[in-house]
């Protein structure tokens, strides 16, 4: 009936209760968030979530809060949805930027409608023909512009140079490996289990790789394959000082810094995928009742490839 | 007589042990090396040492040898004379760069009279003018050019910007002030005795200082002077996430990769000298005897300002 608002039943993953250590299943809950108006009030969007980002970043956001930090990254609120990056479908539309049926990406909450206020964090998605939705989350989304400008602008590596990556299997590090690649780099990454070790090689065309968990001796496992560059030390603390002879950079950046140079990514690495000259691989959970495992799971390295929730494919 | 060649003593401090935590005087010793021909071997100068400089990389090189280590930090040998950057005079010379009666400055060994055979990292000192012979164990010599480039090509920062020195009275950190303030700079800087920090203030011109031995909590002492900057975080090791939201970046160098530069360092500097808008405090220890304890001293901070030992005058 014309003029007549629909109304759905709306799931959420809440916070249970802010988490110390290792995070748990049972930090997070499924629960039904009741009924949604499907209205976007003036100045907000209302989207139907499709695909939900799961990024390391977020363990932080699942601490008690901490005085002065900075609000992009503050703690969600138990009780509520958690939030995150993800892909949506525009149900309705409160500002001029946006109408129904475009698909955009930012940061959303974690359950099947949101209504997103603060839409300058949106993007809209242009292509959905030459790359799947999801990749919104990773490729073409928050992972990928870390990669790509934490690559090409704080790293800005030379050609031949070498590379290594942690994580190389990641939703950030496979793309900082192929990247390396593309600029002439000697790549070696490390990763977690044999299975990545092996994507790594045959999928990522990275030039050596390795199981941290299975070697003794890291440096010696550097040394065997890259004897001139030894970028990260495990031992991790103590030796900040070989930092100074062996002229390290070790450089903090935040991938917020760089939204608003986006479409450099897209303009860079929408043809490679195209051509085919860069994969991107998906660890794809169907549904938000396997939400929260999934998240949980991002902190034993139990993904392959970017973790990614599917709430709905359209 | 005409073609006779000169003997001389040559008193000489050798590293007795090698050192582990704390040197002590007693790792090392000044001995009598025994007569020194005052002649120069083909390829090489032989000066005579008028001022030795006391820099804390020194320590390093007192350290047990380490494998795969850089050849201009090695270790010491044990009962042999130590080294490390000084001025001189060139009393026989067999290179053509340098001849009899130069003033030189780089590289020699703790004792009256060395052969210095590589002469490449020998710089001919020519304004003995407008500074002191011993500036060039100090603002004009190592510890400037690690000071000058290291803020200005490393550091590189912006008018207006907050820089914070720590040890900031010694040969780097008192010029690195009064670089950042030229530049514009808001400064502070920490050091380890109130006389220390009265010199920032009223020689060097630091907007802030503090003495980190008298601060119980050091982040409100550098929040109530710096409330936007947090360079350092003198927890230490512990906080090293907190580099990427706070965008820090933390960069090894070493002065020796600058050296080709040190025109630059001549050319902008020494005129500031001859106006009076740089200042430089040497602490001198007088005699090659009180070097031992010059050197050593460094560690606990007894020294005010660049830590120089005055061998001979000329």
């Amino acid at each position: 009936m014309a003029g007549s608002v629909t109304e759905m039943e709306n799931k959420q993953v809440v916070l249970t209760e802010y988490v110390t250590g290792f995070p748990k299943e049972s930090h997070l809950a499924v629960r039904n968030g009741g009924k949604i108006q499907l209205k976007a009030p003036q100045g907000s969007v209302l989207v139907k979530n499709l695909y939900l980002s799961c990024d390391p970043y977020m363990r932080g956001r699942m601490s008690p809060p901490k005085a002065g930090g900075d609000p992009n990254f503050a703690s969600f609120t138990p009780g509520s949805p958690i939030q995150g990056f993800g892909v949506g479908k525009v149900v309705d539309s409160g500002v001029a930027e946006f109408k129904s049926g475009d698909f955009v990406w930012g940061v959303t909450s974690w359950e099947e409608y949101s209504i997103i206020s603060n839409t300058k964090t949106l993007f809209k998605i242009t292509n959905t023909e030459d790359v799947p939705l999801s990749y919104y989350t990773g490729l073409l989304g928050m992972p990928g512009v870390t990669a790509y400008f934490g690559f090409h602008d704080v790293c800005a590596p030379k050609k031949g140079e070498y590379v290594f990556v942690s994580a190389a299997s990641g939703a950030v590090g496979q793309l900082v490996g192929q990247f390396a690649k593309l600029a002439g780099c000697y790549v070696v990454g490390s990763a977690g289990s044999k299975q990545k070790v092996e994507l790594l090689k045959s999928k990522f065309g990275f030039d050596e790789a390795f199981n941290y968990k299975e070697e003794n001796d890291l440096d010696a496992a550097l040394k065997r394959m890259i004897s001139q560059y030894n970028l990260e030390h495990h031992e991790g603390v103590h030796n900040l000082a070989a930092m100074i002879y062996k002229r390290v950079r070790m450089q903090g950046f935040v991938s917020f810094d760089y939204f608003a140079r986006y479409s450099e990514l897209l303009d860079d690495v929408v043809p490679y995928v195209k051509e085919g000259k860069i994969a991107y691989v998906e660890d794809v959970a169907e549904g938000l009742e396997n939400g929260p495992a999934a998240l949980v799971g991002l902190f034993s390295g139990r993904n392959v490839g970017k973790q990614v929730v599917a709430v709905a494919h359209e």
